[in-house]
């Protein structure tokens, strides 16, 4: 059963800056309450986050510098769309940018937000498989050092003190039930 | 083996609002390689996601509009920490207000990060068992559904088209693996 969502009453542009836009939404929520949210909007063709996998049980991680939390991160390959990309080029893009490996088949298995009460951001989570040795060069101030893992030992992972990001963990999480054949996206 | 981060040579804040505040860091790499990265830094006191156990297999989710994508999401409940709280007792506080019990047992079973790249946020992930009823006062409009679910059943609430946030299925499937004990944090 999916509830009614609110009525939006108004939307006002309170900030913008060049990476994100913050609005005020006035809600009438459907049992007559109202109430001013705000939430912001990031700029941008949306982002993606691959699961390149290099045989059935290994999945490719990176080890990035992540300047948002000051300390490096291991974690899955990802990126921003570039305008006029489908998702499926964006995620071969930056999987040569990343990892040096174009893939052959590309799966969109699930679309992840952020933090949904405050942010518009979507991720789009894409299994890659059927790997290709190719690189294209990207921005990255230094080569991304690449890590194999083992979807089976994903709990493992779970311990290793580089590891934090909620997106990257669901998406490993998501792409292993998918492989197991437990779970079928939607069309 | 963990890497040498870069040396952070100077920080300039950017861009302050109400909620936010933008950095910029001039960072020079290990092999020389310089760059200015941007961030946001949220203000306040961190988060917590609560991963209520109504019993060893149920799981206690809510339905809560959420603006950020204008639509109800079902998911883990959460919450701001306040000024002069623990995680625990945060996270104590918002099971009441958000579900109508609290906990006797609350156990921190991760720190997730929400955007390592570009936002400083962490959330903690909390395990909370042997509930009882009990209800605070929150500032929701509306009374939040609560939807039992099976932890065993994970892969089903993947077709749910209100699931879509990342921290929320991270820390279900952290949960489990904690719970099927093949996951212990470390202290």
């Amino acid at each position: 059963m999916r509830k009614k969502s609110p009525t939006i009453l108004a939307r006002r542009l309170v900030e913008q800056s060049r990476f994100l836009k913050a609005e005020q939404i006035d809600l009438e929520f459907s049992n007559g309450e109202r109430r001013t949210h705000e939430r912001l909007r990031t700029t941008g063709f949306g982002a993606v986050i691959m699961v390149p996998m290099l045989d059935e049980d290994t999945v490719l991680l990176v080890r990035e510098y992540a300047t948002g939390i000051e300390s490096y991160e291991l974690g899955l390959p990802k990126g921003r769309l570039d305008r006029d990309e489908t998702v499926a080029q964006g995620a071969d893009r930056e999987l040569k940018e990343e990892i040096g490996y174009g893939a052959r088949e590309l799966h969109i298995l699930a679309t992840l937000s952020l933090s949904p009460t405050y942010m518009s951001a979507m991720t789009h989570v894409v299994l890659a498989r059927d790997l290709y040795p190719e690189r294209l060069q990207g921005d990255e101030p230094e080569e991304l050092e690449v890590v194999p893992w083992k979807l089976s030992e994903l709990h493992t992972l779970l311990l290793e003190p580089e590891v934090s990001e909620g997106r990257s963990i669901a998406a490993l999480f998501i792409a292993r039930e998918f492989l197991a054949g437990r779970y079928r996206p939607s069309a």
